[in-house]
């Protein structure tokens, strides 16, 4: 192995350290924020509200909008990650109200 | 609005701010995992390597699964959201060495 060589591969396991860490951060984060989401679906429907609230979901992707901005990530990206977590999440609110 | 329906609608007011804020820690830690895996895919491009690396991928799998588990998230969930940032990570990772 060359020494460039070598230190890439010194660099390349820096970075999946990170990402191993921030991976940590991401499922206790979606862990917390289903938590969140299945008192929002109990109380849903204890009350008999809408699974859905477009109006809701509307506000949350303006937000995510300008705080992807913020942080330099794709918005684009952003969005279609947070459709795919709401999708899951009105998935438990119906088999909540079953 | 009687006082039941007024308890609720504070209730659901108080998770739907603690959802933003988790939002936002989402939003940032992705933010971040990406300029690894940018650094990560400039190296790779740099030094010719190729774009996935599967023992890794099985590593990474297997990791979630037990960090899943420890924080009491969908292990399924957790790994169909891997492979939804993955595959956006590959997809940067072959624009990179176009």
């Amino acid at each position: 192995m060359t020494d460039a060589v070598a230190r890439a591969a010194e660099l390349l396991a820096g970075h999946r350290d990170s990402i191993d860490r921030l991976d940590a951060v991401l499922v206790y984060t979606l862990a917390e924020r289903f938590k969140q989401t299945q008192a929002v679906g109990k109380l849903k429907a204890e009350y008999d509200l809408p699974p859905s609230d477009p109006a809701r979901e509307a506000k949350q992707i303006e937000r995510l909008e300008w705080l992807s901005k913020e942080a330099d990530l794709d918005p684009e990206f952003a969005k279609k990650l947070l459709a795919f977590i709401i999708q899951e999440v009105i998935q438990h609110h119906k088999q909540h109200q079953k």
